[in-house]
């Protein structure tokens, strides 16, 4: 069938290439140029403007929209004012499910529909297809089943789960309608939620063997700080390129993020030149939000998202109120430079 | 090679199967005679006293000692007491790694080689192989390579990690040499910690789905409970088992822990007969002690610990303390029944 | 000078007692006409309806409304449409400081001044006065302070600052201007997340001691939970409520929160009778999606939210998820009954 | 009575003042004999060894030992050496409350009686008095109760709890008997435990008020970095030393560790000079590890523990490895000079 895709980056690009290597019609538009002409020379039918791009799409249009969420709003706009009663857009960006829930109400007064579409597989989505998460009515999901089924990376090689039979549904196959308008970013905003709490999972424990010889080093242990106990049991060497190549192979912990730890600490063990300050994207805060919304306890999902702020050193204000109240209370940093052997003990009391 | 085994549990005995299929000579004892009988029936000697056991073995004697942690080191003592210079025992259960560096240090006075092997693999170990983490001398090591080569899974269909070329590693097999005699154990301990917090991800990840319908319920909003804010946004019926299996297909988030709850999932849908009373064994506990030792944050790992310990209530003494609090600071729970209006602001402003 | 208060509840009531106490001319009005006649025979001007209440008002009229946060909107628009330029009305609720934002930007389309104060104290407020944190335009701040200043506790016997000398500051009186609408209540939103942090850290610790016996009693230690290594350490049978008082006196948590958890413990030394499902009001979950929206890490306010949470079981499809983890991997709860001595190695190598 | 204190830090100092003060005679020494000359000049009696200290006391002996808890074990064993039945050491430093059971038991086979006092309040005590939690024998405790209660602060100006009445117990006058050895410091190791969750609620609730403004600023905002949703709730200038002053009087979050806030705040509003490098003594950490222990959830204390090993940059290692994924998965920094305006969605997709 026809689909036309509005912004060409690297995964609307793919996902045009994925769905004219399975034999849909594609027809395309960018804002640059290039991108367009790229795709035509692949096969695509390209357009020189919105205008020109859905007229020659034909009805009921489908108007794929994958750009970046902070510009989202405004191109969605921009289409749906060139569309009509029963034709769809769908928004396979990052957006807030949010700003679908109010989109799609606005514009099913107009009888459009709207979809949106939480797409996961980074960069290797071409070769193994995205998986997709859909939200949107029954009748915009089951027209536009078969680019889903075309997007997404089917079977493959992996195992079907046991006590599944009989025909393949369309989970098995990669693709998922999860409920009304909003209901696909949202199952793809806890998803990367989870994302958060295992990428945490895979560092904290990493950290736990690099410093395994914490008992080999000399440790900071002035006045100020704990010394290692014990340091008999922490003589550890450990080397965690290998051992997280080892796990791949049989372990409970096996998975893809495992994979691409693997494969980072092998070409670069020391982590040379990774300062550390981890990004973090929308979809984490929404998920945390959103368990606060509705009352669940997610602690491990806001710890793996508070990480990453401190990371970033937003913690700095909190970490100096800490120190000025030590100071405050125990003369912390002010130990007299005479003191006898009692100091350490002046110290500790002071708390 | 040869191979002595003691404890012939569903781990023990299918360790020996593995290494039977891969032309090892496996002796085997356990204080159940059937067991013993079972394995023998499928090709290995028997042995009817540890005494027996031992004088069967050819030396340098190997002995994997496959029982649960409580008594391995009562297991151990008796079975060095008959080994000697150059002998070699391995304890495969799930032993505390300080145990392992106490027995160690002990047994090499006598010239005894200790090696503690971490194994992964659970059920499906007998044909997958195990994932397998030792710790001890190179001389150990080196001697019991062809064993647990046997034991791992090797490569199977696993993807050689990018930027590894050339012969396999041992890592890549499915067994590593971690370090001195605790060092399997603990990178072992450390893959269980990893694990809980990959769990508690997906298990608060999947709690949010199943509340997602929180606008469409009757909540709890009583004048004690905050109501739901913006119940618009909270109103998708999501079908957890459908997501569970969508995700494995070309999301971020696939893994074999994903796997087993699609799978769990699959055969229970709403988890009916599950008190949510879980378990923990001792690896969680120590790999958050460890990280404290060390002084490394464990947040995550530290949360997932802590989940499950709520899930037994364990948290029950400082939940009554909160409630009393309440009592006491704001007459919570002791309106007056014929308060106006304002009942409400009464409340709140007591804290 | 002339306050009009809205709202007569318990709160509302004993402000309009300080007040009147302190000089102030007020006059009352709630929808239950028994509240005002109350207040009426203890000197206050009652009214019988919102447009009888405005009328006896004096220009600038200054309105203070002290309802649920659930109807403040409401009632604020019925008061607002009653006044004109220059009035002022203040919500002295619980309110979301996002309400407040909004309703101040609403209202200065009309020339009226929208003050919102945060108010803590509870129920001794009446004698001790009530901690006021107010955020509105200067105008509207310097117009109410004598208001302001006579709900406020003063400076009662609460030591002076070091380093401060002088004239007092408000905030050294107990009310403090912290900025424009919204700022008040953005303040006391965050006293209220700092609040649930104390309270929890109290709860966790006092949960501690009261386990100190683990070692004494008989522990749940069946084959999936980890038996208590090293009892010879918890064998204390700590009295807590003894402890709490003791802490009162020169320690270094001595607190408010201590004095009432003292209080809590003495008076119910068991805590019989509480079922430990702790409330929640909503300023801790505002709070911590304040933490999220500006990217600041706040494990501890969200930990004591989330504990809160699963008090009242809110966490138990995750924990069955948890359960149903565990049931696959390792066959937990399914151990064969003629299982030999391995069977708890069985069980943990499942992992 | 008499009282021999080994150790004339600050802290042994101001209690042998306390205890000269309330009349009981006091023998000190020290390895520092200026300091021993200091409390000598102030009425104390000094000794020149521990030979010539244990000498001056008359049975049965009482010994206060006030030294770091890193040389606490040796200095024991010393005096023990000279000691003998019915004879009393008081440890009332920081020490590892599973010292003092292993002490008091090997001690006791020689009839000594081994006390563990744990002991707060900072320099404030030798003013105020310190609160004393001790652990030991009946024996033990009844004969030094006359130095306890002239140690601990009494009742002061603080208020008698509701409730109790008649005779003060001990615990109203600052001092405890707490269980047998061991049980002082647990129930002080508790304390701080406490203490540290108090600590991080004041600093992450003050960051939170400190980043109010994040909508006024130009925030980090790059194609790595979530934007500030909703910019027009985060306008406020939070002057956070005026609210820590206000929250003194009246609120519910009064507390002695506040006055301290309060105080730092006042002298350095911006607490320049500090660079928010926690220092953790060890009892943040025991506290965790009895939690885990005897299997009781401590998110708030752990948090706030693991909140300090992060200020001294202790996740580094884990940051490094998430940023290592991240680019992995998704060419996070790595986006292509030439990318068209979809490389935002290129980018999120890659999670």
């Amino acid at each position: 069938m026809q689909l036309g895709m509005v912004g060409l980056g690297r995964m609307g690009a793919n996902i045009v290439r994925r769905l004219m290597h399975g034999g849909h019609e594609c027809v395309v538009f960018d804002t640059n140029p290039d991108s367009v002409k790229n795709l035509a020379a692949e096969g695509a039918t390209g357009a020189e403007s919105l205008e020109d791009f859905v007229g020659k799409l034909t009805g009921p249009k489908v108007v794929w929209v994958m750009i970046p969420a902070s510009i989202t709003g405004k191109v969605v706009d921009q289409v749906a004012a060139l569309l009509g009663d029963a034709d769809i857009i769908i928004d396979g960006g990052n957006s807030n499910y949010r700003d679908d829930v109010r989109r799609a109400k606005k514009l099913s007064e107009r009888g459009i529909h709207y979809v949106d579409v939480g797409t996961s597989g980074g960069v290797f989505g071409l070769e193994r297809g995205y998986c997709l998460m859909a939200g949107g009515s029954d009748y915009a999901f089951d027209t536009i089943e078969p680019l889903l089924k075309t997007i997404a990376p089917g079977t493959g090689e992996i195992d079907r789960t046991p006590g599944r039979n009989g025909e393949l549904a369309p989970e098995e196959q990669g693709y998922l309608h999860c409920g009304p308008s909003g209901a696909g970013h949202f199952v793809k905003m806890v998803h990367n939620g989870i994302e958060y709490g295992i990428m945490a999972a895979f560092a904290e424990g990493l950290n736990i063997l690099d410093n395994a010889d914490a008992g080999l080093r000399e440790t900071e242990h002035s006045a100020e700080i704990a010394p290692l106990e014990e340091p008999e049991y922490y003589q550890f060497d450990i080397d965690t390129p290998k051992v997280a190549e080892l796990w791949r192979r049989g372990s409970v912990i096996s998975s893809w993020l495992l994979d691409l730890t693997a494969a980072a600490l092998n070409s670069n063990p020391n982590l040379d030149g990774l300062a550390g300050r981890v990004s973090d994207s929308g979809e984490g805060r929404w998920t945390v939000k959103a368990a606060v919304d509705v009352g669940v306890p997610a602690p491990v999902l806001a710890a793996s998202l508070f990480e990453r702020f401190a990371s970033r050193d937003n913690d700095h204000f909190a970490n100096q109120v800490l120190s000025a109240m030590r100071q405050q209370f125990g003369g912390h940093r002010e130990l007299p430079s005479g003191d006898s052997l009692e100091s350490g003990a002046n110290r500790d009391h002071a708390e």
